[in-house]
């Protein structure tokens, strides 16, 4: 079959790889559908996370059940699934307290396991990991499209979202205007906040975030940026989402969370990990989050999808086959795209 | 009358200076009666934190009313009262929501203001700061020792506790054996806190730890302690209480919290901030904490030392006069003394 493959900085190819194969009882076969790009592959593909040349590639994907192993029970071939970004046990103390990237058995999609931009996949612990997409839409091609965010960016601004203590009322501010950040505001607004301040530059993102429920929009960087959201909030937010990761970002989100609050970061960390401790402890701001634990998310997610009352599809702005992975990676890297869908010829 | 003064590093005098005078409305005298030398006070003293020449010490007081401005209304003349480390107003929205130390117009005790260290002091905002004690034991100097510890360090132990989310049931490790994480240790058992780990390497100090409820001791440092609590833990504590403040002791506080566990940290940060934030991302650690908004955990502190559920005066373990302090400062600092009590004539 074909997947992405990385080699080096900005060089990733789709090559031929031998087909998945069933190797434990708990996996399952997945023909793939609909994969992404995501904002945090960048890492790896501008050389800043170091991976080893021929690494698999690609962490959010779905598709149909191809074949099961034999201690399978919620899956059978033609069934259509979607995964989170990270494969777990379902059986460990940290599964159970829904915090299924900390799994003792838990791993990424992508890098030392198989990728989700390729043709197909082994799904590990099947029945733990993959969700299944109800028999009503599982045909629906638009609905598969607003679904394919909830695999990570969704769950990702959800998390950043409850981390930050986001609740009916609350006054949030978002850093970040990816395609996390973005679903940040939505997953905020769906919480209830009443006022929700995303901070970006690029126009076609702002307009998401209106979309999606931002009542300001705060376009400076840095020290002026904190100055206005300071103005604005007479005081600071007392929900952040940092949704960046580097250290001038969770700098920006010290500065502006409102004495008392919290930030909520799901950015993958970055730099060296200097922050601002003695404004925290001066105005007691708790930093909560970290990688999101989208299988305890993605059901309730899904649902309310499935029901129309969140589409977080507008994020996936170009779309491309497998055999485009490459220029995808290109355009989301050159900024040119917000967020790249891979739609495989078997979808 | 006779206050401490701050002059060099290693350098604090006893001297006279003015008498306090009632300058607003809401202020109060106070004949101080006990005081305390803190561990926070060290940070100055050993020029850590720069003072400038002149500046008055001591953050934690109780006293009698001597005198009251026109507005207050709580106090009388003879009333035996306590006071958290810092004022506040007791009318802007932080004080509203129990954050007293994010009060608008809150200081410090000590400083730019007056300090506790002294024979008298201008209360401000008394009818907000202090708390009175209960007539009935207003006159037992025995419960007047219990209830010291309460203007600082046990506020601060609960605060620590609390901000690491302690409950029936946690297991919980507390980093520092002074006088803040010894009540850390008492605040965690009076939350309910089945385990209770102390890392610290006094032995007189990990006796007061244990009867205040340490089920454990780690008395190992960096690398070997958070080995040995991993082991303990099998995989780390929920609830970490960080009340040192340096960066080691952080790193420490990273390495041994549980996956999806909160580290609250209440030891005035030090160093250039830098910590572990991709393990903290990883395992969705939670950091909570801060300057404890002592005002509000007193009251039902105040009950419980009073009841007789709690006693932290322990951790008392030198006793000096206002002459004595120099001394009382030279002690703590040489690990001499966890910490010392001033006790003034007057009292």
């Amino acid at each position: 079959m074909k997947a992405t493959v990385f080699y080096a900085q900005g060089d990733v190819r789709v090559e031929n790889v031998p087909d998945p194969q069933i190797q434990c009882p708990t996996d399952a076969i997945v023909r793939i559908t609909h994969a992404c790009i995501c904002g945090s592959d960048l890492w790896f593909y501008t050389g800043k996370d170091k991976w080893k040349p021929g690494s698999r590639t690609g962490h959010e994907w779905m598709g149909v059940i191809e074949d099961v192993g034999s201690e399978v029970r919620n899956f059978k071939k033609g069934d259509r699934v979607l995964s989170p970004f990270s494969f777990s046990d379902g059986d460990c103390e940290f599964c159970n307290k829904g915090l299924q990237t900390s799994c003792l058995q838990s791993g990424f999609w992508g890098g030392e396991n198989e990728g989700g931009q390729a043709e197909a996949i082994t799904a590990r612990f099947a029945d733990a990991t993959l969700i299944k997409i109800p028999e009503e839409v599982a045909n629906d091609d638009g609905m598969l499209t607003k679904i394919l965010p909830l695999t990570d960016v969704m769950a990702t601004g959800h998390h950043a979202a409850i981390s930050a203590g986001v609740k009916v009322g609350s006054t949030v501010a978002v850093i970040g205007d990816g395609a996390v950040g973005l679903c940040g505001v939505l997953a905020a607004k769906r919480l209830g906040a009443e006022r929700i301040i995303m901070m970006g530059r690029h126009e076609n993102r702002l307009a998401i975030a209106r979309k999606f429920g931002a009542t300001d929009v705060v376009s400076s960087r840095d020290e002026a940026a904190i100055q206005a959201v300071q103005e604005l909030t007479k005081g600071g937010a007392e929900c952040v989402l940092e949704c960046v990761g580097t250290e001038s970002s969770m700098q920006t989100a010290i500065g502006i969370t409102r004495p008392g609050g919290t930030i909520g970061y799901v950015g993958v960390p970055h730099g060296n990990g200097t922050i601002n401790l003695s404004r925290m402890f001066r105005s007691n701001l708790a930093l909560c989050g970290g990688v999101a634990p989208s299988r305890a998310y993605i059901p309730e997610l899904l649902s309310d999808v499935i029901a129309l009352k969140i589409d977080p599809s507008p994020v996936l702005d170009m779309v491309v086959d497998l055999e485009g992975v490459p220029a995808g990676y290109k355009a989301m890297n050159d900024r040119a795209a917000i967020k790249v869908m891979v739609k495989l010829s078997s979808g």
